[in-house]
């Protein structure tokens, strides 16, 4: 992520988010999502106040303040409901299988676009390791400062 | 719904609701769904302040003043995630397609479970018709006071 010819003092390595926000199963809903294939997950994209006034608004960079969070599940076929609308159409969420977190702050997450990634799993923050390639993905998001996530009308 | 026994005063016609609730979209995540198939319909339910206090605390059946709002969207492929991903995995919402309620009286929505249901396209309520076979497929749901949704948690 830094070019190897920066001066030792601005190689700051990446901060990552590692205490899950207080609050943020009671925000307010972004948009949901879908991932197929090896990801299986069905999920809700959340934000705190900062986040939604932002997004309603049109603010592009994201102010500083701004969290938005992710709740994944495994996108779990329902068979209580197929049995019922007479198809194999339903699908809700499963077992919980993670929880992340983007948390703009431009000076203490500089080295990551302003963007502090987390990742937890039973409450507990990924490694060091798994976290890196957060940053280097949402970057090709640029135009909309690093975050996937559209609101939904 | 009603037998055909029953003396005339009773047969009261199912009562829909046709004016959306205000503040909904602010409301707290209940769960999300995919419904595959002919709805290809991706959505989040969300509960006001009294659905989301009977989700939270198992409260069933669900006290007067619940209303659960389900917010459909076509269950579109994106193909900018997709790109980014590198891999057919990424759906989000496409077009809003419908809007639903569930409005807890049971005084007022006596015929039909004490539930008001409720469908909008474009802000417009579904017509009688349309409207007619919620309730007895909800009604398959009595265990769980005829609402479909679980809480993710």
């Amino acid at each position: 992520m830094m070019s190897a010819s920066r001066p030792a003092a601005q190689e700051a390595a990446p901060v990552f988010v590692t205490q899950i926000p207080e609050g943020y199963r009671d925000w307010k809903l972004i948009s949901v999502a879908h991932e197929a294939g090896n990801l299986n997950s069905l999920g809700a994209v959340l934000g705190n106040d900062v986040a939604i006034r932002a997004y309603r608004e049109g603010t592009i960079p994201f102010p500083d303040g701004t969290i938005i969070t992710a709740l994944h599940y495994i996108h779990s076929p329902n068979e209580e409901n197929n049995k019922i609308f007479g198809r194999p159409q339903s699908f809700t969420p499963g077992a919980p299988t993670n929880i992340q977190f983007m948390v703009k702050d431009s000076t203490k997450y500089a080295a990551t676009g302003g963007w502090g990634f987390g990742h937890f799993q039973n409450g507990k923050p990924a490694d060091q390791a798994f976290m890196r390639p957060c940053f280097p993905c949402h970057a090709q998001e640029k135009a909309h400062d690093l975050v996937f996530t559209r609101y939904a009308p």
